[in-house]
């Protein structure tokens, strides 16, 4: 896709996840349903259906293609990354979302044939936008975001999961021992951002494709690392322990591993 | 000491410490210095020692009283509890700060023979304040905060010690399965306010005195727990594991103490 038509779509993406925002808060200070999926943990509100939805049809006016979607009947989602998908994450966080009213996200991605050509997170009480993509560069709310220091894990902070830390699951208190200090934030797309920013050097956990799309999009634009534990990329269509992390983290990290 | 003087000296001090993150604000702009005091992990900056002593010399003012302080020769902090005493914790998360500048707190409370009489955290960049005390009632950014709800453990989210969590001391990893889901922010001012906010329902580590004196103060006059693992009050004098939750989270963790 050349850069005139990324830009067009970038601007309406960023118009339209600016707005959603508005929209969530809004939204949040009144009623809605909360219901679980997987487990007692993984939850689901009226809010998340209600949001995808409207991101869908928002999105479907700026370019046409398949959707990767978080809430729904799985079966409807792509079994193959060729040609344009967007993928959604109406709330990222939803935990969070439901406890704390805060913490939390919405993300979309743009992929081609598998490659992410955009990416959007936004932390809807903060009110913080990182957007943008390979070929266009990032911004942070408006303005160019440069990409972070590459610091290594043991001069900086590392997010990890609360039960894969618990649980010691592939060697991960070893990350702990050998990072700054571990953080545990509760959404992959507030996880993301931090990396993103510099605030912390890598993040590691189980993630469902819509968690990772965006962050990923951002991350290959800052010449961050998003690979699986093994240093691929990570499969599209499927979950898989994903970690980000400036290239040292990286090798630190898949050093650990091991 | 009778409610009026409370309030005289609430009043002052939610001036100063409103001044003081400004301060902070624009230091952190600027340059600073850093240094290792037990470990990596423990740091210290020029600012943490500024700020210390513009807190003290600003409190002074206020109401005479001796002085239990984060940085600084431990040997000038006082070996009894009686008496006024004035808890500082300059900046709470001085690795949040130095490698985030992001997600730390400023700290102050006022003690009278052990008692809490008044407490303050504020959240420097998000620009949250809570104040007040068991006989004056709490605030939050000037109105009034309610009591969060009672809600037990195992419908809530608590805050953590990585390391802790990591090594299982405590049988921490059973408080993690137990409740809806760890979250690790490296601040206790930070997690102490999620508490008394009710978007976490506990917080569980090792502090320091000037890790909790503020937050127990803001605790008591909200109807929450602060004590030891053996549901003791913690000792103002030294560092123990600190339990903050509400009354039914408290009786969920220490259950699974035992």
């Amino acid at each position: 896709m050349n850069k005139e038509e990324l830009n067009r779509i970038n601007k309406n993406v960023v118009k339209i996840i600016k707005q959603d925002r508005e929209f969530l808060i809004e939204k949040m200070a009144g009623d809605f349903e909360v219901q679980k999926k997987t487990s007692r943990r993984d939850l689901v509100t009226s809010l998340d259906k209600l949001n995808q939805k409207k991101l869908k049809e928002e999105l479907s006016e700026v370019l046409e293609a398949n959707f990767l979607v978080e809430e729904g009947d799985a079966a409807n989602n792509p079994v193959s990354t060729s040609g344009l998908i967007w993928v959604i994450d109406p709330i990222d966080g939803t935990l969070n979302f439901v406890k704390q009213r805060d913490n939390f996200a919405v993300m979309i991605a743009l992929y081609e044939d598998g490659e992410p050509l955009l990416g959007y997170i936004i932390d809807v009480v903060q009110n913080i936008l990182i957007a943008g993509g390979p070929d266009i560069g990032v911004t942070l709310n408006g303005k160019e975001l440069q990409q972070p220091e590459n610091v290594s894990l043991v001069n900086g902070l590392v997010g990890l999961s609360g039960p894969m830390l618990a649980h010691n699951m592939f060697n991960f208190v070893s990350i702990q021992e050998a990072s700054l200090g571990v953080r545990v934030i509760g959404s992959a797309g507030i996880e993301f951002m931090r990396v993103l920013l510099g605030k912390q050097v890598a993040y590691v956990s189980n993630l469902h494709p819509w968690d990772f799309a965006a962050g990923r999009a951002l991350a290959i634009a800052l010449d961050l690392m998003t690979t699986n534990l093994d240093g691929k990329a990570p499969n599209m269509l499927k979950s898989s322990v994903v970690l980000v992390a400036t290239k040292k983290a990286h090798a630190d990290i898949l050093d650990l591993m091991d």
